[in-house]
């Protein structure tokens, strides 16, 4: 890929490789698209970017990324303060509002236990956890961590934790995917399948 | 795809859906990464968007994109006067440069000739190029528009400009792509290579 004849053009296209799975092409295929038809909405994207990256922090009771100092879900009284649900990501609370029923509150790590990368528990927060744990009046803490190497082992360590408050946790279940089959299942997943069944 | 907690987070992911093949989720991914993961150039990547979009224009000679008002080719003394290179976008300029002995001029016209999109001559800047081959000395006249419908037409419609003027054109030879298979390729294609063959 070689560089264009304007270097404002130039430091755009290396610019635009910052995004996920955006390569050399792409990142100039975007910056060709904006310059040429709609320069418009690239001003607004450049706005949009600038005021969330500026403003978004993170939510003080659960960590989601938010403008608030306590993010939407935490603020609504309508929701059993019982529960608690501890996610890796903030998409992971989105996929887990729009799909189940579920209308507890939340705990974002924003990652995962993964020392070699140096995230341990203070990166995760989990300082923050333990004191919802011993202040508040949860029940239930159902980890919904990734069913990864890494996202097993978070699951556990917190796990831990919560029986030091006498917390009960719960684990998602993973099993075969709803309109999956058998023989295109991996075995680990088909292991676990097993592992959990339940009365028909 | 639901929003988020977040009024400026679903700005930006709506933002982002304004690049090429970018769609909701892709959006979501890019908003998520850069505030979960990359801040710093976020911003960068905001600033270089808003600086090129407001300080790049059109090169008054050649329409190619630039933030000067000549752009780098154009300027280029070195460069052989006698040759002028029609293409459609800045990106073609890139590849003929890059792939091509060619050191010549260009002229980009920033599309092609569309009349249902509304995009004729006057949109083309064909009158920018009737001038530079009435003032100009310039002896051929490259076409090198895409080999679509619209390209055709509009190459055919700068020959017939180029003829008031007593310039040859030439246009770029189609055919068989280069470590291609004959029977792996379309017909019009072959028909081309046929018509352009030449003494061996």
């Amino acid at each position: 890929m070689s560089d264009t004849e304007s270097a404002l053009l130039n430091e755009l296209v290396v610019a635009f490789k910052c995004l996920p799975s955006v390569g050399a092409r792409t990142a100039q295929r975007m910056a060709f698209h904006l310059l040429e038809h709609d320069r418009e909405n690239g001003l607004r994207l450049a706005a949009a970017m600038q005021n969330a990256i500026e403003n978004i922090g993170h939510c003080s009771l659960c960590r989601t990324l938010t403008e608030h100092s306590i993010c939407r879900i935490c603020s609504d009284k309508s929701r059993a303060t019982e529960t608690l649900c501890v996610v890796e990501n903030p998409s992971d609370v989105l996929a887990v509002e729009q799909a189940t029923a579920y209308r507890g509150f939340y705990f974002v790590l924003m990652g995962k236990l993964s020392p070699l990368d140096g995230i341990g528990p203070d990166e995760l927060g989990l300082d923050l956890l333990e004191k919802r744990l011993e202040d508040e009046p949860i029940k239930e803490l159902i980890l919904a961590t990734n069913p990864t190497v890494e996202g097993e082992v978070t699951a556990h360590y917190i796990s831990e934790l919560a029986a030091k408050y006498n917390v009960n946790t719960t684990r998602i279940a993973h099993g075969v995917p709803v309109g999956g089959e058998l023989d295109y299942v991996d075995s680990s997943t088909l292991s676990h399948a097993f592992d959990g069944r339940r009365n028909y």
